[in-house]
């Protein structure tokens, strides 16, 4: 094991934080410390919490560090950042508040964005958890802004997965997709106070008692909690401590009846996916992107130059050894 | 041009039929014939119909056909059934009524589904598209169900995308996915006769409002149209032929905005992708299926005997001529 290993073991936030970054920036060296990282991950409880923009998430998150914290457990959080560092930085901006945990060394907060076209956030997130994993986090926490495709890919990573929904106009249609809500473990109804609560909750129930059973693995039907009033801090910390200790029932609950594995298997799938993706895709797109050959081959497309059935042979004939 | 062309541009059925089957069993000869048909492809008026289960969508779609005969049109209809033809069925029985229009020359109707794991439904379709415009239909019109993210692939095939809504309990959250709204050129509230109808309808308002003047390209904002009582034939059929002409107006708007060249565009850039995909992916993941591989991959996964930065590596090295 290198020593950079043993220092990540050690909870070294230093060099934990330079190797988030390097695997970011694609250094090659990071992957192969990822390799010893790997074998070592296992021990953290993976909750996942998503939603749209504006229901509160980094507000929530925060509360639950000190929650967990308050019951003993260490805590990584991974603020997913789907806008480039190079542009964006106001969702950056709203997670500052969360660095009144940076003097704790039980807590540890990153955010993980990708560089460059191709997406790959999913991956990096994957490492991300599992760095944090091996630095002894008892619980990592993966935020995730909005619903896409993308969001539910990285809540395959999580044991727990939140859904976070404020009531109001509109909030129905536009926040939640059918593929998230499918994956939710625990719905958590932010800003509570507001009118449209009892609303959305209706919603939400009717919705549940559409699901099959098949939907609730080993009976596990998904809560529905409320949190309210951010603004007294009594009443949202202890409607936030109910939900740490949900989230804590719901991983005794997979514990309890083998579903671990099930999640194991998923998780598996997911990196299988991203190894795929990121061994074969990656590579032929940058070199088709390199040259330009990727806008010509759709320029060529779009004027019937070629089509796609010549186009997949010549690609294939190129890159693939099979071919 | 072969024999085999020339007759589906004549419009002949069984081969055009025949060609389909093949393309769905990827018969590798059938591959060759789309390389003499995709250049004479740029006819047809695509029209994507989508929405959830049960908003009615074939029996909107046999009262289009009828509306656009009226006007004068040939019709194909590219049913898309998600389903395998060895478990499904009761999908294609529900489209069963289409068949109405069977002894109709002007009318060619088809199923496609797709084969095995690997999916390829999107291809599929780009396929029957392509292969019904050859044949000279004014108006190639494909039906999906369902709202995830192969719909909204197949969806960028088509000019004018609908989106089929029906009021009631549940359905704004059940139906919609915020993917599919976005691509949302008209929308069409069925069953309008139904209790929340109206309430449907101002939530439809409300997202729209809320959008960037920028979703709506050159001014066309997605109006929303009610077809009601489809048990009373003449009120329907006037609702259907109102939507059937809206259909046409927003096909003449692109022409009109010279936006025919942004749809080809993102046509070529989906069909890149399904290239990619065809050439890449499904040989490696076939080949690694085959022998089980993939199954003791994802396995080794799980048991930590290895991880997902090594697989990527092994992956690449195998099969990629660069690797």
């Amino acid at each position: 094991m290198t020593d950079k290993v043993k220092k990540i073991q050690s909870g070294d936030v230093r060099t934990a934080s330079r190797l988030i970054r390097h695997l970011e920036d694609n250094v090659h060296e990071a992957r192969s410390t990822m390799k010893d990282i790997f074998p070592l991950t296992g021990h953290a409880h993976v909750v996942g919490l998503t939603g749209s923009p504006g229901a509160g998430k980094s507000t929530l998150v925060d509360a639950l560090i000190e929650a967990f914290r308050k019951m003993g457990k260490t805590v990584g959080v991974i603020a997913v950042d789907p806008t480039s560092p190079f542009t964006g930085g106001a969702i950056l901006g709203d997670r500052i508040r969360m660095q009144r945990h940076a003097e704790d060394p039980g807590v540890f907060v990153r955010s993980v964005a990708t560089r460059g076209a191709l997406g790959g956030l999913s991956r990096a997130v994957g490492d991300a958890i599992h760095i944090m994993d091996v630095m002894g986090k008892d619980i990592v926490l993966v935020e995730t802004v909005g619903t896409g495709q993308q969001e539910v890919d990285i809540m395959h990573y999580a044991h727990t997965v939140l859904v976070v929904l404020i009531p109001g106009m509109g909030d129905d249609i536009q926040a939640i997709k059918a593929g998230i809500l499918e994956i939710a473990n625990i719905f958590v109804i932010n800003k509570a106070e507001r009118e449209g609560s009892s609303k959305l909750r209706k919603e939400l129930i009717t919705m549940l008692n559409m699901a099959p059973d098949s939907a609730f693995p080993a009976g596990w039907r998904p809560p529905i909690l409320k949190c309210e009033n951010a603004f007294q801090p009594a009443t949202f910390s202890q409607s936030v401590m109910d939900l740490a200790q949900t989230i804590h029932e719901h991983y005794e609950h997979l514990v309890k009846n083998n579903l671990i594995g099930s999640w194991s298997n998923r998780k598996a799938a997911t990196e299988f996916n991203e190894a795929i993706r990121c061994a074969i895709l990656d590579p032929i797109l940058n070199s088709l992107m390199q040259n330009g050959e990727l806008d010509a081959m759709i320029r060529k497309l779009v004027n019937k130059e070629t089509d796609p059935y010549t186009l997949a042979e010549e690609i294939a004939g190129r890159f693939l050894k099979m071919g």
